[in-house]
């Protein structure tokens, strides 16, 4: 029964989150149950759905409780098992959240995943062949569904969900462009990541200037767009949406902290008969294998390889996760345990 | 060959639009040629979309030229025909425009369509069993697409489309729910158009307000909504939207003079994870047939038997017209000549 570091969400929020609302605690693992397995966990994911958790308001998912191991995807390995299923050293994928094992009730469908580790690093199973790479397959297949010559876009264009999209993208034709922040990620989205154009949207003071920017880049036009962000980037694409044009609303990280965001212009909706749609991959489970499929694929033939930022050490995670939101990783951003 | 009253758009509206837009002439109609039809118009059509055509900024629509007759639906009898299909004293519906005559090329599709009055009111393919009922049927089949029982909402409910919209939505079951501006309006909704309940948002000066109305009205929340209005009526039904809902942007009233109306909390799109989706029912012709049969079968068995406001007199229209805008008519607005 091996110590366990656990970090729990102490204190909400009050407009910025902290790293004083974290709190690191160790406890021991116990003893397991029968149908139960110990997973010692070599990465963690950081995502950003975590900071709408860490507030008590009406949002999409669950408050994450006070005093709890926060929630967070993991990647790592099997050490002790009482289910058949399961033999030590299987690397395995799962909610183990944040801390350094997790005791898994593995009679419970869909709670621990075997994965193959041959073609695809254990790692990306967090990212490009995980929920951020599913995330951006079901906006791009289920709700732009775009025809090949079309042009698309993404906020947040280098992070994980980003860099799935354009390889996705890619893959069926489309003209990708992204929108990022600072000129290493722009460069990093067109010369790696194989993006048609990125814009760096730190060089645009108002969505006049950044709908300037995205007519050069996107000459014909806006066909379908992934929103990562929401607030100015979403009021200059839809300045330069096309008639029929869809968006999926991924994420509004702009407006977690404080005040709500207003959209400058919906009439542009009805203007350019658009479709708008928000989704959350985890209500979509039945589209997983079918993504997660064709992820491995690219990843395997080396068509999306896309970086990593890894903090060292669980007691990083809180500083890591704060980095996240303002942008400071290049793409899946990892706690390495 | 019959003197003809015509009303043209003489220059544009700097902000709110007036009667001095607009400018009265007297013209010949023209001999007939082969294949042409001679309409003398019982009914013109006032509706909002017209508001945005007198604006020359890039629009779904094009522009209405400034000089040329007025765009608009007509309803009349045919007093010349040289086309084998129309004979002298044909009901007709058509695109006629602010002008007591029309000259109709009838070798054209769809330009002019003969309509049976033994059931349906001649003045009613302009509205309930026309453009407007079409709208209604298609936002609220083709993307409301509700069940039985789930609530729906409406603004602008008493109005052309929003009385079509309730009887719809009452024959698939559900809920209905308008909003309209005044208490005669709404007792109006209730009493003769069958709407579960009506919200007057007049008596609500913000959305917060409007938003607690709504709670009360539809206890199990908002499943779907149509939007006619924009504004604050938009921003308190996203408030009170289930998961899933789904919002059909037909029109955006509010916004047509002056500056764009934003929009309060977009991330309410992804936190519910709605759908919303902007048309124009003239992109649609596919649906019209199976729309107007079922509309023609409200009618005609006394379920859908809205009001109309009637101005008298071509001259008048101008001033119906800005009435219109300001939701001075109960039901269709028209004008008789």
């Amino acid at each position: 029964m091996p110590a366990n570091q656990q970090i729990i969400l102490d204190n909400r929020p009050q407009g910025v989150a902290t790293v004083g609302n974290f709190k690191l605690i160790t406890t021991d693992t116990p003893a397991l149950a029968d149908g139960q397995v110990l997973v010692k966990h070599h990465y963690l994911s950081l995502d950003p759905y975590m900071r709408g958790r860490m507030n008590d308001s009406k949002s999409y998912a669950a408050a994450q409780p006070l005093g709890e191991v926060m929630i967070g995807g993991t990647v790592g390995e099997v050490v002790e098992s009482k289910h058949p299923r399961f033999k030590v050293g299987d690397p395995v994928v799962g909610m183990g959240g944040w801390q350094q094992y997790s005791v898994v009730d593995a009679t419970q469908p869909a709670a621990l995943r075997k994965v193959d580790t041959t073609h695809v690093p254990l790692s990306y199973y967090l990212g490009a062949v995980g929920m951020p790479g599913v995330t951006a397959w079901y906006g791009l297949v289920k709700i732009i569904n775009p025809k090949a010559g079309e042009t698309v876009v993404v906020s947040a264009a280098t992070g994980a969900v980003g860099s799935a999209f354009g390889a996705l993208a890619k893959a069926r034709g489309c003209r990708v462009v992204g929108i990022a922040g600072g000129p290493a990620k722009c460069t990093y989205a067109v010369d790696e990541l194989g993006f048609d154009a990125c814009i760096d949207h730190r060089q645009h003071p108002d969505m006049y200037s950044l709908a300037k920017a995205l007519k050069q880049a996107c000459p014909n036009g806006i066909d379908g767009h992934f929103e990562n962000v929401g607030g100015m980037i979403l009021d200059a694409v839809l300045l330069r949406m096309n008639a029929f044009g869809r968006i999926a609303v991924c994420g509004m990280i702009a407006g977690y902290d404080g005040a709500p965001l207003p959209l400058a212009n919906p009439a542009l909706i009805l203007m350019n008969r658009l479709k708008i749609e928000g989704f959350i991959v985890s209500e979509h489970m039945e589209v997983w294998p079918e993504a997660l499929a064709e992820l491995g694929l690219l990843v395997a033939t080396g068509k999306l390889r896309p970086r990593e930022t890894v903090a060292q050490g669980l007691e990083n995670a809180p500083e890591a996760f704060l980095g996240l939101l303002k942008g400071k990783n290049v793409g899946k951003q990892l706690v390495r345990m």
